[in-house]
């Protein structure tokens, strides 16, 4: 059986219907043949692609600790906020791990799991032969077409490594995410205030200042530059000064450089590191940290003019009971992340139209953009015929975020009290509903692993 | 009966048909119910919406000379290049006439003459009262939300009247086009040449120097934001210094500022007006006159990048043997203006994929754009459901640009001998083909007036 | 007998003595001749070269009003704060005098009346073949080779006319001082206040908005392009949107442009308008007007780094009593000029001191730039050997600027009550002392006209 | 005995005249007591302060190699060049030793050799707790007040090093010099070229592409701004992109930051490494390698309009036939660096003046700024009263630069056949001739170690 949506106000567009069959839309348009047919009205709502979240730590092992939502919790936080696919950012694994072997660990974890569609970037801690082959090999044969490096943490790479990384990825066509802080100087930080007893929140930020986040997204565009540009993904920007050097780089010609912040440098800033005290403050430790209220309305400039290419979440949530608050008074020892996979769609879309950004804009960062950028495209991100039927309806109505409306497992949300001009009500996912009108239908393990690929 | 297109390869989509129902778009997908349809298959060619040209002057009457291409031929050549909707800059009129006056008359010249559908810019000479009065009631009443005005020959307004006519065009939402050359400047430098006897055609481009361009566009832009930034539109920008004013303004926070640039400008460069000798070079007489080759190329990053807005052709075309040629030795006589309302989609295209732009962003520039920015939007520029079943598909084949194949009165083409990689074989305008498969259907009196107005 | 200026304290130099003799510097140095020589110690003040006013206008006659300050007045006020040399820019006269008439008419008025040296910039109010003549036989004959003309008041020229008249300053190598406002946005702006009875001293500011004045630099700056780069000097710049577009022509090649702001655009802003009243506010009626705190920042940095080459003070006095407040509830009427001769080089160190700015920036602006710029240099600016010897001696001391301690003839000071951190006591003209430690030594007509010209 | 230098015409002033007495000049001016004075007369021709060169590696010690000048043989040539005062950049000395140590080896080494009067660099290899003192030390005890650090070769440091040695210096005010490449890319580009066998010497400057430089500036600057701006001295700036990071830097507000760029990078472009084969180019491996034309065009804008603040040599010769050319094939072994420290002035001046540069400009970059930024001023790099009489007096006269008629004990110099539009034919070093009209007077030890310190 088919179902019809009616009277969708698609954008910028007249009302019209979309035929749904077989999982993909088959049609938009009036008059439909609606024999057969379910119907769905939509009309006085917002219907639009279903959105796609392209940084997510689903059961990220940290070691010490394990970001608590897996592919079934977390995607059911997903799907309930309007996302309808998931680009996962893998573990490392041990230190002498391989990629490929991580990748088939990840399929495991998701496999029966997920509500929703979902794939996975490559994790790389190395540039040994061997993982330089896998990521030819992964490009080709299993839809694995993006590869994430750091520049900090354990798996750190240094330059050469960078480089003979990016060179691969010029010759497959293998897209880099790449996050981007200098690790040198925020040692050397970190390593003063400790002497200094600096320990409260508020240092989390200070040790990581703009300057080391704006340093290495520079490093790293010169790398790319000198590989011949392959495509480099800068992960969750979230300083003005970073911005700048994306913005200055593409002006003096820099091919194939995307740029990605997230939910929470766009709706926080680094007085929650200050205002409810301690406890309150390490609920927001992440890397990198929240930033001035100046650097958050930049990053809405970028969004508003195109500079700022996607709004992902970087969802990686501790327990605040367990695992947060007892780092209270050190920021250094405390699990890193914060949940956010639901909040994206509509918190973005409130604050990009009360801003004056345009909803075709803000559709691009949450949904169009992830998909092309990062090999879905045409299948996901936009309701077009022939395409995934992943189509996401959502109410003009104010409602407040909270904890107790939320859906993942962990136990507070980065958003508490903020109020949403719009409610996610009901979410297809290939055609089949996952929530109707408020009501939840997800079943686990229906989501999909989607081998992505670049069109040429 | 209805028509489906079948096949359709749409931007960035999968193959799709599209079905037309009562000169709309009914619907698009696959699957769709062919019962009672004519099918048209386009497979392995192009489809787009059909393009729309906002600067023509059919019929233009200059006193002396008048533009030879009535709304009967030029819409047909218009037709024939790909076009499905123009909007056409009136005359002033005599000194004391007012732009409604003007509007009437023109829509006694294309009334039962267009062959495609067609809408009309007010042109303004004067701030007095009543002429401002006219713009309000045009813009709510008679569907002309654009006023053309001019800073340079006849109808030249001082800053004062132009400061009068953009507060109103703030008030009412209307949106001004302006020719921006510095008329002083110009003035000097035709009298130091006339002096001088410098009376070749390449003084024509010595007289009007870059700068009176940019100036004029800076003056503007300064002038739009006294009156609080109405939307104001700069037609026939042809050079980078010009261009780089419209994008330092937008960097500051200008904001409501459109740029358009035409065909010659992107296609053509100065040498036009020595190397085939005077003979030749007094066919591409017009203001402003064909610019350096740099200017040219940094047009087409404009497009790329979204600088530049839209794509026109100032189609005003005089018959080369009697009334061109006879000026060859004195450009100051020559009557302005070049024929191109044919070869604007077929060449932009062609020398846009040359140059590694995407189809995306010409389709921006060449019909979605103009149609949006003029109030045509969604009924005009773009294939979706609902909107006129404006369609036309190109063969992808390539073919030279010669008078002999040409549909326009005038008795030469700007473009002779130029090669284009797509010939436009079918045209549908309201559903109803103009063009099929090459063989010419158009019908004069078939074109409407479109009363155009902004969504809010 | 000579005179020797003992541990003067060079700028970036070692103290060192400075020898004068004949009314030039003949020597400076350690160990120098004393015989037959007064001495004048130094030890502890500061020690410069006399300041120079490139921006003045006494006697000036605008018909109704005469600016207060004559020859004799002026230049008494004018030494008193630290200046040795003035350029008064000289009237129009009558619609059909020649500038060459008023010349000599400011011959008349300066000579016998002047206390320090002085020169004249002509007035150019139209372009006939006759001005264009007498501008070349000034430059080359009579030392006067710096012409002021208008974009907006009686003698304001259109665009070809500055056109025909730049072209000729690039023949000759005259310099042209232009007034930059765009008149018709006044003109409109006023006349809309006028209907709207909105006549109160800040209707001023807001009828002059920043944009009238970056468009008419703008505009000239690319005139002057056209005419290929004559030298270009814009006086009183007042707005940070005005020095945008003069750092951003320059950045692009423009070459032979300099900048001027002055003292009150340093020192005040647009509050001076509201917040004491009308009855004070008309005291600061002039054009441009006072403008925002932010423009007067940005012209500080403008100064610190070279984007500004001049300060001057367009000293143009009118009695507040008798001629401003009369005027207090209608600004239009108001005569436009503020005193200001006097406080210049004081005030100016002062703050830029304050604001971290070096000394050598502040010589070079007050001193050495003005002289350069036209044509005085290296005889007036510079305390170097063969120089005149114009010099003056600070006392660092903290003291009020207050009317009571002024020596103009008008009956107010735009600085009431501001502090100086310095208090010139010594000033020596061609190495006769005007000012002796705090005594006044001055004498009429000992001043003499300088005949200018640039070194090639 | 006084001497006098007679007709002395300096920059912008009149001619005058010159008296030195006990080392120092005593005064400048006109009718300078002449008794007890030799007399040497200057008429016609250029006079000025003496060439300060702070980028020298005089008996610099890699190991294997030893640059071939010592003390003796470096500032003789240098002298004849026309520089008076030499900065040296000194070796590290083995792994574990400190910079104090090594400074006291400079001392023994410099000791009665030098011709002309010099200091040192000190050089840092690591960030231990004891290096950080000994920077303060020399800086406050030993006139050592300023450090060189390099980001590649033996020893670098981390970025964590340099944050370290970067907040030292902020908090003593010393000044550092770094070198500025990246050193994981050049090393992963030379693998590659190694396994390719791409050896020749034209792969020296394709595997440290202009992205390497501009990457390690743009990081310096970061960790700079990260320490609160301590003085940091870019040293030999050879490309666009490296420069452009300065002045991006500087316009968004990066403070105390200094840029150098040396002889060849304004002399000489890559085609070096081409044109006379293998031979020819081995002659040029030095780091950074010289760079494409349009870098070269970019460097002598940036000294026009203020962007590069010094140029200095890095004098470090080898010999041609004993050390350059045995490795022809292969240029990873061959000691990098080539002489200059004889040919800067003459050829600045040169190649300035042709390029439309004033010579007040060029005066900056070779004597004022070197000494004003490294704690020489207001002792040495003017000619001022109290200053060392370090003085040069210039033939106007072209003459060829030739292997033959150099002073450096190397057996090539990198410009040979060049013209020089003047030729440096009497140079005084504290007031004593070291040449005299041609006749080179200079002794051994004559010259003598400076404390250097910073005015506030």
């Amino acid at each position: 059986m088919s179902l019809i949506i009616k009277n969708a106000n698609l954008l910028g567009s007249n009302i019209t219907d979309i035929k749904i069959n077989n999982e993909k839309i088959e049609a938009i348009g009036n008059n439909l043949d609606e024999k057969d047919s379910e119907i769905y009205d939509a009309e006085n709502k917002l219907v639009l692609p279903g959105g796609i979240d392209v940084h997510t730590h689903m059961s990220l092992d940290l070691g010490e600790y394990v970001a608590v939502d897996d592919f079934h919790t977390g995607t059911r936080a997903a799907a309930h906020g309007g996302t309808t696919c998931i680009v996962d950012h893998i573990a490392f694994g041990p230190k002498e791990s391989y990629v490929s072997e991580m990748i088939e660990h990840y399929h495991e974890l998701a496999n029966n799991k997920a509500i929703i569609d979902y794939s996975f970037h490559g994790a790389v801690q190395d540039a040994r032969d061997e993982t330089l082959k896998q990521i030819e090999h992964l490009h080709i044969n299993d839809g694995i077409v993006s590869e994430k490096i750091y520049t900090t943490y354990g798996g750190k790479l240094n330059d050469a490594e960078i480089l003979k990384i990016l060179k691969k990825a010029k010759e497959t066509g293998t897209i880099i995410c790449i996050h981007c802080e200098n690790d040198g100087s925020i040692q050397e930080l970190r390593e003063e205030a400790e002497e200094q007893g600096n320990l409260d929140p508020i240092y989390h930020a200070k040790t990581r200042p703009a300057e080391t986040e704006a340093e290495a997204i520079n490093r790293l565009i010169y790398l790319s530059e000198i590989a011949g540009f392959p495509k480099l993904y800068i992960v969750h920007t979230s300083t003005e000064l970073g911005l700048r050097e994306i913005i200055k780089a593409r002006k003096r010609g820099v091919k194939n450089l995307f740029c990605e912040t997230c939910t929470q440098y766009l709706m926080l800033n680094e007085s929650k590191y200050i205002d409810g005290g301690n406890e309150e403050a390490i609920k927001y430790i992440m890397a990198p940290p929240l930033r001035k209220q100046s650097d958050q309305d930049f990053l809405w400039e970028g969004i508003r003019n195109g500079d700022v290419d996607v709004v992902a979440t970087d969802h990686c949530p501790f327990f605040y009971e367990k695992e947060k608050l007892p780092h209270k008074d050190n920021f250094m020892t405390c699990p890193g992340g914060v949940p956010g996979v639901e909040e994206r769609v509509e918190l973005i879309i409130t604050e990009g139209l009360r801003r004056g950004i345009e909803l075709e804009r803000l559709v691009e960062v949450l949904m169009i953009n992830p998909s092309k950028i990062f090999g879905l495209y045409p299948r996901k991100g936009n309701i077009i015929p022939g395409a995934d039927a992943d189509i996401i309806v959502l109410d003009e109505k104010e409602y407040t975020i909270k904890q107790d409306n939320r859906h993942s497992i962990v136990d507070y949300t980065t958003y508490e009290g903020m109020n949403s001009d719009y409610e996610v009500s009901t979410v297809l996912c290939r055609g089949n509903f996952i929530l109707k009108d408020g009501e939840y239908l997800g079943k686990q393990g229906y989501g999909k692993f989607i081998k992505r690929k670049f069109d040429e």
